[in-house]
Order: structure tokens, then sequence, then C-alpha cells
């Protein structure tokens, strides 16, 4: 059973906008993802719609027309979603609704049809920004699969932690860092663990630099402090999804991390993908959250709603592609290195909000969370390299010869999602892009 | 040796405010510290200055005068402290400068004199707020007594992580929990460990809800993603310091805290006091680093800065006052239950600073950092009640016969500081606030 499907899911319609109807585009009349963005002809920012090629100026569109609600239009004139979400599931259920409308093939979409060239950009004129300003950014732990791989290079005969399957594990992730791509990832410095027990640590440039494969999602209305979210209510305060990059720097995450948690291992980069693909696009795709194995225990009642458990999960074919320099001096194309699927996480993204909120944490309009790192139950599916090197240790053998233990610099990740499902028009999430740039040595350099 | 002294730091200047004049006043006219602040005549959000007992309007003053730069003036207009602290150090030490001058006794503090009545306002009148919008929060665990002392608790045969001598230890904190006392802070909900392993965790409210004294300093301009500050600059991106309670939830943070460090068991609330009290004012009261005992390691080079070394430690005196519902129905003061000192932080503010940014991460105007708690060497300097119970088990008796192991409904903890030395006036930063509600259980009684 599916809920909460309308006329927006309707695989027959089509839009103006010829690329959107391609089969293989990410962004057809069906899905509608917002995002922000500028292009050299405006460097403001401002709120738009992906459809096909194109990115369609909410901005320009809300002035121009009388359908949208006052706070729709004026959320719709400011330079991040933060605004829009604010206004809740509802009102943007609305907007997507009527943005539809305003760009189907048919007669309703006349108006913008007309002034096409002036609402619509090539999306290869834009340049895109981070959706929100992002008040506060949340790293859950949610992929069972990636904490078991990850927890068997570390204690390999307890591999997950004892809390794992009562808590959705979390921590907080530093905001201002989250970044959209295509953008440099700049190496990081720091410390790098003592090759023996007390003895110094080096510090350099990260010698094991490294991506997680995630899905971020983002807050609405949000709550007041000291106001849980109850877990059947939390779906209705995620907005939408996107791919969600948390880049990783092994060696200075091993020798910082106990007892505090990742710090400066994480907090150099961030980066998600351009487009939010609003919940309501998702409905078609959503699925039964993870079936959790005999003898494992029944989530606390806080975090246990059987709708949540029957439909709050996703399904969303997600891919990494790796390109190197050398391959991009030879015109070789990105390589695929592993696919997941957000289906994988063991906590569904409205476990995720419900514990959040439990001790009263106020959750704000436009604040990131990430899932935590989706691998999948096979070798294929290990979502870090940390995991399908085994630490570095068997690296991965590139067509044209090169060897990868961990990111070099030049590489260059792009994570893909995807849904599909008989009888939907398939909708995609963009990409989300980020390529290694040279540490910078000069504070080494002054600093002796 | 003390430096950077000038006319501000005279001893003998008055104010024409005379309560400023009182020698045990934290708020003479040598201190000077900004906040935001509303009142009933008027609920706007807005920039002020404590003086004695009062607050000096600067929105009101700057916009009467013609001695603020444009720059500052606008930055004045806001209702948070993050555009002036924007503008940097130099600009700021400038303002506090002039705002001097205006509420000195001599003839330089008339035109404020002559309309006192509009410009300042009682403080007991007055409502304060979280002095900047709060971007990022940083806590740091810096304060090496209270790592051994509670890592005693943990690991008694090896107390201290293998890390804490090389790495100023911190962790992202949530931002949007910071609130300005008095305030009630809400008793959190949340998982309790289980009994035994494997067994099943409870769930109710927190039952070893605890304080952490600690300092907290905000940020000026901050730095570009990938461009680390050195720690040569870092002292001057510290626009001013306050106090910060970093409310914990013991129960919480031991089932939760592994592998990711604490995440509930912090995030429902971090109380700060409401004055920044901006780092000129502090000059006479900056101190050596903490002396690292003979065999402790030096620091890397990008933590170690000869003058930071010399004088980037403060000596600021702090104490814990502790009010129950009782000692409040029988008109009983407040007790003293510890008393502590900045100095006895391992690593100082301008070293977490080169730390927090040596990988990239990007700081920005307004952020939050807190010290980590600060205990002191000896048993009456344990500065949170985890350790000065040891865990609950040696609970206090207060006067009038009630205990504590940890905090109850109703108490109210207020943190105090105060800066004395030879030859100054001493200044203090007012007081950190908060109150321990009952927890919410209506959504504990939902779910069932």
């Amino acid at each position: 059973m599916i809920e909460n499907l309308d006329e927006t899911h309707d695989p027959a319609r089509r839009s103006f906008v010829e690329a959107a109807n391609d089969a293989d585009s990410d962004f057809p009349i069906q899905n509608l993802p917002v995002g922000v963005f500028s292009n050299t002809a405006d460097s403001a920012l401002r709120v738009g719609v992906a459809i096909g090629n194109h990115v369609l100026d909410l901005k320009k569109v809300s002035l121009a027309s009388e359908r949208f609600a006052e706070p729709v239009r004026n959320a719709l004139q400011e330079s991040s979603l933060n605004a829009l979400f604010a206004l809740g599931r509802s009102a943007i259920r609305d907007t997507r609704r009527i943005i539809g409308d305003m760009l189907d093939h048919g007669s309703s979409g006349n108006q913008v049809r007309r002034h096409a060239a002036d609402l619509l950009t090539p999306m290869e004129e834009c340049t895109f920004h981070v959706p929100t300003k992002v008040a506060n950014y949340t790293d859950f732990y949610a992929g069972i699969y990636h904490a078991r791989a990850a927890g068997a290079l570390l204690t390999p005969e307890d591999p997950l932690p004892a809390n794992y399957k009562w808590i959705p594990i979390g921590y907080h992730g530093r905001a201002s860092s989250v970044q959209v791509g295509p953008g440099g990832v700049r190496r990081p410095l720091g410390q790098r663990p003592p090759a023996a027990s007390g003895a110094v640590p080096s510090f350099g440039p990260c010698e094991r630099l490294d991506f997680e494969l995630e899905m971020g999602f983002y807050l609405a209305t949000g709550n007041r402090l000291g106001r849980p979210i109850p877990i059947n209510e939390a779906s209705d305060e995620i907005v939408g999804f996107s791919l969600l990059n948390d880049w990783s720097a092994r060696d200075i995450q091993r020798w910082e991390m106990y007892p505090l948690g990742p710090f400066l291992s994480k907090s150099f980069a961030t980066s998600v993908s351009p487009w939010v693909v609003i919940t309501d696009a998702l409905a078609p795709f959503r699925t039964a959250a993870l079936s959790r194995p005999e003898g494992d225990p029944r989530p606390l009642d806080y975090l246990f709603d059987v709708a949540d458990q029957a439909g709050g999960g996703l399904d969303v074919h997600l891919r990494v592609l790796l390109s190197t320099e050398k391959m991009r001096s030879t015109d070789e194309r990105a390589i695929e290195i592993l696919t997941s699927n957000a289906k994988y996480l063991y906590w569904t993204p409205a476990q995720m909000v419900a514990h959040h909120t439990i001790n009263g944490c106020n959750l704000q309009p436009g604040d990131l969370i990430g899932t935590g790192t989706i691998s999948g139950p096979s070798s294929a599916e290990l979502s870090s390299m940390l995991e399908f090197t085994g630490a570095g240790l068997n690296p991965i053998t590139l067509a044209n010869g090169e060897r990868r233990g961990f990111l070099q610099d030049g590489d260059e990740i792009t994570f893909r999602g995807r849904c599909s499902r008989q009888g939907f028009a398939s909708i995609g999430f963009g990409s989300c892009v980020g390529r290694i740039e040279s540490a910078d040595l000069s504070i080494a350099r002054a600093n002796h």
C-alpha cells in the first residue's frame, strides 16, 4: 500500500520543458525539488525548482502569480529555503502542486511557458548554494551495515556498540562547513596517531581521507525547547531529502575521537547535493523500516510507530562514482565504485527526529540531519573507503591501473540517487560532488 | 608584565552611575561588557552595556552620537551582537573606549548623563537574551583536573585519555538550545543505562542531572573555510568571555556516548551569562598558560606561541551557588558549594581556536566556544556534581539538612566570576543562572 498519492505523482504527466520528459531525467514534473541558485546574469541567491535541465526562478514566478499564499510568496523572496521550510509541510505541498501546474505541458502551464526565456535558466549556467542557512547540523549513525563494518575494523570481537539497537546514535556536526558541490574539499591538516603508545603524534596533511555515503534531510517548523516531537508527528517535520557526503579524515579521527567523538576529522567539510527532494515527491518510494532480525529488541515506545514501521523507510538506489585527475586527463569517464540503498538504514528518519527531541532539544527550520553512512549487506555495498578497502589494506585497482586505499588529491567523488518503481515516473536527486584539493601547507611552514 | 593596558583600565576612573563605583560591583566603568536586552517599555531586542546596576541602550546612544564609525553604528542597531563582533577586536576596542568616555563622571559623560532617564534602564527591569545568534557552538574539554576526576570515575587505572596532552579535545555542541539565565532548564527524558549488560535500558526523566562550570567565549570575524587561524593570531579572534553552564544528564550520557560522544545528554540546554566581558577589559587579569609538569609534552608547533604561553591564561575566580526550593521557601540564601579559577585550564582559548581551525574549519562571527569544565586541583574545586559527590555516592549535606547527589527539581544553580588584582579595579561577569524544572511526562504517557 502506498499512501499520500495524488495527481502530482501521475506518471502520464508531462512538462513543456522537454528534457523533463526523458525517462532518465532526475527532474521530471513528478519531482520538482527546491534549491538555491544564482547565475551570471543575476548573482543574487534565490530559490528555484529543478525541471529537466532547467531551473525555474521561484522568486520571479511567485511575484508574477496570484496563486501563492502571501506567506509562501514572502518566503520565496528569501535567499535561502529556511523561511519556506518554516511554513511547514502543508504549505510546501501546496507550493509544489502549484509549480507542477505551471510547468505542465497543458494549458495551465501557458503563463510560465510564454515567459520561459526569463523564468527558466539552463542548469549548466547556474551556481548552486547550500539550500538553507544551516543553523544546526546533526549526523546520525543509523546504517547498521556500516556500523558493523566500521566496528569490525576497530573491535572485531564486538563490532556493534552495546547501545546500537536501542539508540539512533548521533552527534552534532559542524554547520558552518556544509557546502554544495561541485566544490573543492581541501585536504585537512591535523594530528595523526602516534606510531606507538606514548610516542609523539605526527602532524601534517590527512593521509586517510575518505567519503561517507549518506542521505541528508531538512527540518520544517521544528519544536520549542523542552517539547519533544512524538514519533507519530515526526515525519511531518521532514521537508525533504538530499544526498550528503560526510567527508572523514580517518587518521585524525582515530587519534581524536575518544572520549568525546569525531571533531576535526569531520568539520573541514560536509557536502550536500543542491536539490532538496520534497518528501511528498517521495511518497511512491516509501518502504517499510528495515526488518529487525529475530532477537533484536523492539524499539522503545517513543521510537515506535506502526505507520513509521510500515512506511518510514526510503527506497533510494544510491551510487558512488570516482574520477581521478589521471582519468580526466585521458577523458576517461568517472567509474562507479559502489552502490547502496537508503532502505538499509536501521533507524527511520522519523525515529531520528523523535530521538533527537526526546530530551527537549529544539529543532529549527532548515536544520540539516545526516542519516549516517548507508552501507548494505554485500561487499559491493560498503559505502566508505574505510570499509571497502579494509582501512586501506586492500586498495582497489581502477581500470587505468591506479590504486586507491584512500582518496588522493584531485580525486572527485560523485554521489547519485534515484527512485524507481513500477507504475511511477522515476525521480532522482541530482548529484553531490566534491573534489579533493591538496592541503595548504603554509601554516605548517609558518610554524617552523 | 601586563600588556595592552590603556586609560580604560585606570582604577581611579569613576562613572556618574553611582552604583558602578561600588568596590564590589561587577560592572564598574573599567568593565563595560556588552549584551542583548529588552524591557517592558520596549520589547525589541537591542544591544546594551552594563554599568553598575543599569544598562545603557547602545542602539539609542549610537543613533544620537557622531562618535561611532558608521559600521559600528549600523551594527549597534541589530538585535544581536553578531554584526558588532564581525567588525573585529579593533572596532570593538574603539567602541568600548567611546562608551567609557560617555559614562565617565567627568564632563565627557554629560550628554548621556543629561538623557540618563531615557538611555539607562535599571537592570532589574531588563530581560536578557543570548548575546549572539549562535551559529555554531563548540565545547572543549580543556580542564585537566576535570578530565582526570571524571576519568577516574570511569577508568581509574588510566584516568586521562592518551591524546589529552596533545589535543585540546572538543566536540560540537547544540547551538539552538543555548539560553540565558535566569531561566528554566527542563529535566530531560531519555534512555538510561540498562541495569546489566544485555538488559533493557530504562526510559524516563534523567536521574543524574548535573551542571558543569565553564567559561564561554565569542568569536570575532573568524576565518574562511580551508584557512587555519595561526596560534599567534588566534587571540585576536576572541571578542570576549562569559560564564557557561554545560548542563549534563549523566545517566543518559553514560549510555549514549560511545562511540560518537555526548549528544542528548547535553543538547537539552546550555546556559550562558547575559554579559560578554570584552577581551580588552580582561587585559590586567591575563596570566600564564597552566604550567606543564615535568614530563608533559611541549605542544605541537601549531599550538605553541611564546606570547600565548606567557599571557594566554585568565585569572578569573569562579563560584558556584546552589539554592533549593526548600531554602527559598524559608528565605535562606543560596550557598556556595564550590569555587574554582579559569587559570586551571590546560589549554588556552587561543590554543582552542588554533586547533579548531587547523583542519580548515571556518569559525563565524558570534560563534560560541566553551572551555570545558574548570575544576581545580583541590577537592573544593571539583566543578561538577559528578566529581564532588563521586558520581552521587557521597552526597553533600546542606545547612538545612537536605542532601544532594545530583540536582533535584527546583534547584537553582548560579555561577559567578570575578577578576581582582592589586592596583586594578575588580570586574565581574554577572551571573549565569538556571533552575531545574520537572520533566514533561506527557510524551511518555502518550506513548502508552
